[in-house]
C-alpha cells in the first residue's frame, strides 16, 4: 500500500489507472466497454435453476440514522372511502397513484453512480470538464440515460465477509488479498466484463443491529488500493453493500478514494448500497458464485446515476 | 363481442375472468404465480446474440402536451465552477448528485401497474377493500414490493401495428384476432408464463408526430375483449405502449375496462406506456418474436406500481 | 377540569363549545367571523413605534429530532461558475431560482390550521362530512385559501412562562387561571376578534436545548380546559408556541383534544409552532402586550392550512 | 432612452444606479435600508376603514400556458372514508395534511426576489461574487431569510393601465412619464421608503382571457428606463403584475435588464406576479392610491425569494 499513501502518490495512482482515451476520446461508457455480446450469451448460460434473487434494498419512507434526504411517497389518489363513493363519482375514483420522490444517492438506495458523479481537479472520466454537469442541465455527458438498454452480464459474488466469518468493521478496507481469497474459495476468477459484487456484511449488519451513518459511524468498503486490480482484471461494474469508500476517508485529502479512482480516472460505474444478503445464501447454498446479472436503470435524461434493482438469475 | 356490449355485461364478464381465489385467499401475486423457474430456464434459453433493447421510454421533465404530472429532477450539487472552487471547499466539491420526483403512472413514464392500482365495486384483486390503499400508509397490499426479486420471463411482441401496416388510431382497439394474426405471422405462439407485449404504434406516431393527450386527443389500446383471450393462453404480464385502454372509452359506465379486467379480476400486472419501436426493429431483423425479458422494478414499499425499464436480451 | 376528565364528557364539552350555525349554515370561517373592520382599525392605532417583529420560526432543510418530513430546497439553477460562464451561456445564466417543499404541518414550520385540519366522529366544522377532504382535490370546503386577504387584527401575548418564571413541561397545559394572571400581569383583556398568542416557552427551550420530538417526548400546550374560555371571550384565532396540543395526551381516546375543540366544534383557526421569543422580549421591553398583527396565508387552492410569517407591529 | 439603446449604455446605466457601498460594505438589505420606524408609523396611520385586500394570486397545481414548473399538493392524509373508519384507526385517523412543492420564481406565483436573484457580470448586489448562490447551500448572502421582520410601509398603486384606459400589450413598457402621469391622477407621490405598485393589466387580461406564456407570447412591465426614477424617488421594493421585466426583451445581449439594474445595482428587491385587479378597484372606490402594506415572506433560509401575499390595509 505504500504507493498510494500520500495524495501525492493518489494522484501518481490516478495517472496509472487512467483509462482516458482508451476507447476514443468520445467514450462515455468507461468499463462498460468490456461488456460485450459474447460476455451476454456466456452469462446467460449459467442460467440452469431458473431463480431470481434482488441485489437491492427496500425504499422507505421512513427517517433512520443514515437518511440524508427523505424519500417521498404521497398518495395522488387513495382507496380510501372509494367502496362508498357517491356513484356520481364512481369512474373518476377507481384508481390509486403517488407522487415518488429521492435523492437516490446517499446511504440507503441501492443505486448506479455513473461517471459524471464525481470530478477530480475539475474533471471528470475522460478529461471532461466538471463545468458540463449544471444544475439546470444536469449531467449533459456520462449520464445514466447511456444505459438504455440495461447491463446484462455476468455477476460474480466475493463475499469477503464470508471469508473473514465476520462482518467488517468501520473504517476497514477491502483489499486485493480478500479478493483472491474470496475467488479461491469460490472457485471462480473475476474476467473482463464481469459485473463483481462485494460482500462485506456492512447491510447484513443494518438489518440485524439497525441503521448508522457511514460519516459520522465510519463504514468498510473495497479499499482503493484495489483499483489496480479491478483494472487488471477488467471488472466492468462494481457493487458492493457498503456506499463504496471506507468511513474515516483512507486519503483525508481526497474525500472519496474508490469514487474517484473508479469513476474518474477508470470510468468503472458503480452500484452503492446493494444488499448482498440473500445473494450470499442463494450462491452459498448452490456453492456457486457466478450467475447472470441483469441491471435496468431508469431512463433519466441527464442523471448522474439512477435507483436500481439489480437480478441476479441462477 | 356483443357479449360485452353493456354494463351488465362487463359485470358477467368481470365474473367469467375471475381468478380470485385460484392461487389461494392470501394470493397477491395473480397472474405472475404462471412465472416458474421452468419458464425463466427457458426464456433464459432464447439468448443467442447477446444483445439487450429496452422497452422503457425516456423519462424527462419537460411539460408535453402528455403531461398530467411535470417529472422533476433537480441537482443537490452540480459541477458548475467546481473547477475552479477554492480548495478550502474542494473535498466537499467533488460530486454531484440529484433529486429525482415523479407520478409513473400517467401517460409517458413506462412503469408497472399493481393489482392495487384499480378498484371494481370497492375491491381490488382477489376481494380485498380498496380501503387497504390510503393516503397515508400506501397500498398495504399488492404492493409492488412482492415483486423484488423482479420478473424474468420470456418476452413475446405481437406487433399489431407491423401487421395493419400502419398505427392503430384513437379509439381502435387490439382484437384478438389481431393478436391471432400476429402470431401467425411472427409463427410464435403465447404460453402460460409469457409475457405479452403489444405494439399499436401509439409510442412511434408520438416520436413522429409529437405528444398527445390519451384522454383529450384520444388513443389505441388492446381492447377488453382480448382479456378472456389472455386469459385462457395465461398470459403472466401485459404490456403495450399506451396508456393500456382505449380512448375514448368503449364503456362509459367503467371508465378504464381493461384495467379493471385485468388489474382486479384477473389479478394482470401491466406494464403501462411501453417503448416497443427498438424491440420491433429487433425482432423484425432477426425474424424472432420471443425473447428473454428482465423487468425490475424498484423496491418502493406500498406502491401501485413503479417506473421500470424492462429489458428484451437477445 | 372535572368536566372534562372522560371522553363523555368531551363529547358533552363538544356540544358546548359548538359555533356550528352560529354564522349560518354555510359559513367556513368560524370565529374568524369575529374580526370586523372596528378591530382592524383599532388593531392599526396600535402602532406607535414603527417596529415589526416575527412571530415564526426559521424554516430549515436539516433533519432534526423534531422532523417529521423532511422540507426540501434545491436549485433549479445556482450561481456557481457563472463568474466564468463562456460568454455564449451569459444570457440564459443570469439568475438563480430554487423548488421548496414542505409538510407544513408538524412540529417545526410556523403555519395555519384551518378548520378541515380536523374531523371528530366524521364531521369539520359547521357539520360537513370529511368526505369533502380528499387525496384528489385536496379540502374542498374550509381551505386556507378562504383567507386571501390575510388577517389582521389586534393581537395580546399572555405570556404564561415569563408569569411562572419558568418553561412549561412536557405534558403541562396551560389552564384558563394561567390566562387570567397573565391578563392582570399585562394589563390587557382579551377581547372578541383578538388573536391571542399564548407562551409556552417550549421554543425558548429548544433554541437553548435542541429538539425533541413532541410525541415521543412530551410539550406543553393550552389545555383543552381553556377552550370554553376562549369562546366566551371572542378569540378569533390562536397560536402557540408549541403544536398546540398537549403530549402526552390527556384525553387518550381523542388524542388532540384541543385541535378538535378548536378546529371542529368552534371553528377556530390556529398557528402552531409559533415562535415567541422575539415577540415576548419586545412585549417586556415596551411593558405592552398588545399589538397590530398581520397575519397572510400563501393563496393554496384546497389546502388544510399555510405556512405563515405573523408580523406583529408595534 | 437614447441613453440605454446599447448595451456599453447599459452597463453605463448600471453604474449610475449603483447603490453599492451606500449603506457600507457589509449591507444586504439595499432599498429596504429606506423603510424607518417613522414610515411605519405614518403607514399605519393610512389604515381607515379596516379592510384588507391581498395583492396576490391564488396558487393553484393546475398545467396553464404560463406554467413552467408545477406546483404540487400531495395529500399526506385525507378524510376521506374516515367517517366510516374502523374505530381501532380512529386516533390516527383524525386529520389531513399536505405536501406543498414550488418553484415560486417562475410566471404565475407572486413571490418576492432576493438581490441573489440575478447576477450580471458575476456579480450580486454590493458587489459580491454569484459562486454565493450554490447548488447546496442556495443563498448563502443576501437571502429572503433577512427580511423575517416582514416588510411594512407604505404603499402606493400606479394604475397605469386605468390611465390608459387599456391593458398594457406585450413588449410595452412602463415609462417614467406614465408613473408621473398616474401619479398626477392618483393625487400622491412616491417617496422614499414606499413600496410601489405598478398595474399594467397584465393579470386581468390573464383572467379574462386565458394565461399567456410571456417569453413566448411577450408581456409588458415597467420598462428599465424608469430604474433611474425609482432610485431618484427612494422606492423600497417595487411589485408589478408581471413577471418584471418587458418581453421581447428590450436589450438583447442583457436579457432580464429590470431585474438586473434593480437587483444587482440598486438593491431593489421586487415582487413578481403580482394580482393588482382587486387591490386596483379598492383605490377607485376610494379614491385613494395609498395604503398600509404588509408582505411577510416565509422565514426560508438560503432563499433567493419566497412566495408571498402581500396585504393592502386601508
Amino acid at each position: 500500500m505504500a504507493d498510494i499513501a500520500t495524495d501525492t502518490d493518489f494522484a501518481r495512482l490516478m495517472d496509472t489507472l487512467s483509462n482516458w482515451g482508451r476507447w476514443g476520446t468520445d467514450d462515455q461508457l468507461g468499463t462498460l466497454n468490456l461488456v460485450t455480446p459474447a460476455t451476454r450469451v456466456r452469462a446467460a448460460a449459467l442460467v440452469r435453476d431458473g431463480v431470481t434473487v434482488t441485489c437491492a434494498r427496500p425504499i422507505a419512507t421512513e427517517l433512520t440514522a443514515d437518511t440524508t434526504f427523505q424519500t417521498l411517497r404521497f398518495m395522488v389518489d387513495s382507496g380510501e372511502g372509494r367502496d362508498t363513493c357517491p356513484p356520481a363519482r364512481a369512474l373518476e375514483r377507481r384508481g390509486a397513484s403517488e407522487f415518488i420522490g429521492m435523492v437516490f444517492h446517499g446511504y440507503t438506495i441501492t443505486h448506479v453512480d455513473t461517471p459524471a458523479h464525481f470530478f477530480w481537479q475539475g474533471k471528470i472520466y475522460n478529461g471532461r470538464s466538471c463545468n458540463l454537469v449544471t444544475s439546470r442541465e444536469g449531467a449533459q455527458v456520462e449520464s445514466v440515460e447511456l444505459l438504455h438498454d440495461g447491463i446484462v452480464s455476468r455477476g460474480v459474488l466475493l463475499d469477503v465477509a464470508a471469508g473473514r466469518g465476520r462482518w467488517l468493521e468501520s473504517g476497514e478496507g477491502v483489499m486485493p488479498e480478500d479478493l483472491e481469497a474470496a475467488e479461491a474459495a469460490a472457485g471462480v476468477r473475476v474476467e473482463p466484463g464481469d459485473v463483481l459484487l462485494i460482500r462485506t456484511g456492512y447491510y447484513g449488519r443494518r438489518l440485524a443491529h439497525g441503521p448508522r451513518h457511514p460519516l459520522r459511524d465510519g463504514s468498510p468498503a473495497a479499499h482503493v488500493a484495489c483499483a489496480p486490480w479491478f483494472r487488471a482484471r477488467g471488472v466492468a461494474m462494481l457493487g458492493t453493500d457498503t456506499h463504496n469508500d471506507v468511513s474515516p476517508t483512507t486519503h483525508p485529502a481526497v474525500g472519496h478514494p474508490l469514487h474517484i479512482a473508479c469513476l474518474v480516472a477508470m470510468g468503472l460505474w458503480l452500484i452503492d448500497n446493494c444488499n448482498l444478503e440473500e445473494l450470499a445464501r442463494a450462491c452459498a447454498a448452490r456453492k456457486r458464485w457466478e450467475f447472470m446479472l441483469a441491471i435496468a436503470p431508469l431512463r433519466l435524461a441527464n442523471a448522474t446515476g439512477s435507483p436500481v434493482n439489480p437480478l441476479a438469475i441462477f
